[in-house]
């Protein structure tokens, strides 16, 4: 396990207060896979130059904290907020990044831009993100209990390229959702087009 | 072989003097794809109700009109006209269908809008789409010199259900683009989410 001291320079809270706080906010399940987000995030981080673990470990493990917001907060959010109306159209899914981050900067005073943008990328990514904003997204993908039939190849992917799994990922999430019927948000198409297209 | 005689609704031309003008336009095996696309979208608009067969016509023999336009035409079109300047950043797949609906209307004269719209959404499709430009959507993909797995499936579901033929086309289009990489229009993820997503 690698555990990150904090210096109070991004969250007045300590890891273990915060811990604490996601662990109030959620079910076991998810709570535990936050955990391990952070853990992926920081073994993935530590091949990188530049990279703040402490900042890692606070986007890796608040990325879900908003997973278990009520439909109606999250909407009174976006009305509050006055964030775009068009998210109204959408759901838990895109809600709990977006409007996820309003509810944890709100809560958790959280301010710093680069965690809170690494929150609100981390359903559907963006055209251009942060290296903190990749190490969550694809930590996210291929954490410890993701199963899916190339999990290997991407987890060693993401350490020796993590723009190739932030694009791998991208491609076939897009893919999943095609297949299924599911809906696509158009962002998901911007970073598709940036990521995958003639990369 | 349906032929239409045209009433000068639609156009000051007759359908021999635009047929003249399309061939002038464009090789052969373009000029000849737009013969296919209007007589197949004829076909499947004699099954229909309340569809004007003249406006099925023109629309679909000019679906194509300008597709061989250069980049720069289309780009001086973008500017002069003041369309999207989004535009810019895409090519001709998209270009000859939403600036191709500019060029038409000045150089043909053509200022119904069913049939400008039916062509502008012929690239991409649009999350509202009339019969008319359903009918030219579905028969530019299954035309008789259409040759993909399904296409004898597509042809027979396009008489039974148009609307199931625009679904179809746009989730198998997409895989398509998807499969290989290919730059996909948010416009085609916006038809998507209305013609398949819970269809």
């Amino acid at each position: 396990m690698i555990e990150v001291t904090y210096t109070n320079k991004y969250c007045q809270f300590s890891r273990a207060e915060l811990v604490a706080r996601l662990q109030a906010n959620l079910s076991s399940h998810r709570f535990e896979h936050c955990v391990r987000v952070e853990q992926t995030a920081l073994q993935l981080a530590q091949n990188l130059p530049n990279v703040d673990l402490e900042q890692v470990s606070i986007a890796a493990l608040l990325h879900d904290y908003a997973k278990e917001v009520s439909d109606d907060r999250f909407l009174e959010v976006i009305k509050t907020n006055h964030l775009d109306p068009d998210l109204t159209n959408w759901g838990n899914f895109i809600w709990h990044g977006v409007v996820g981050a309003e509810i944890i900067a709100d809560e958790l005073k959280i301010t710093d831009d680069g965690i809170l943008t690494a929150i609100r990328q981390h359903t559907v990514g963006a055209p251009k993100m942060s290296v903190l904003a990749q190490l969550v997204y694809v930590a996210d993908y291929v954490e410890p209990a993701r199963n899916f039939p190339d999990v290997t190849y991407v987890r060693t992917l993401a350490q020796a390229d993590l723009g190739a799994a932030v694009s791998y990922e991208t491609k076939h999430t897009l893919s999943y959702l095609l297949t299924n019927n599911k809906a696509i948000h158009p962002q998901a198409i911007a970073t598709y087009n940036a990521w995958v297209v003639g990369r």
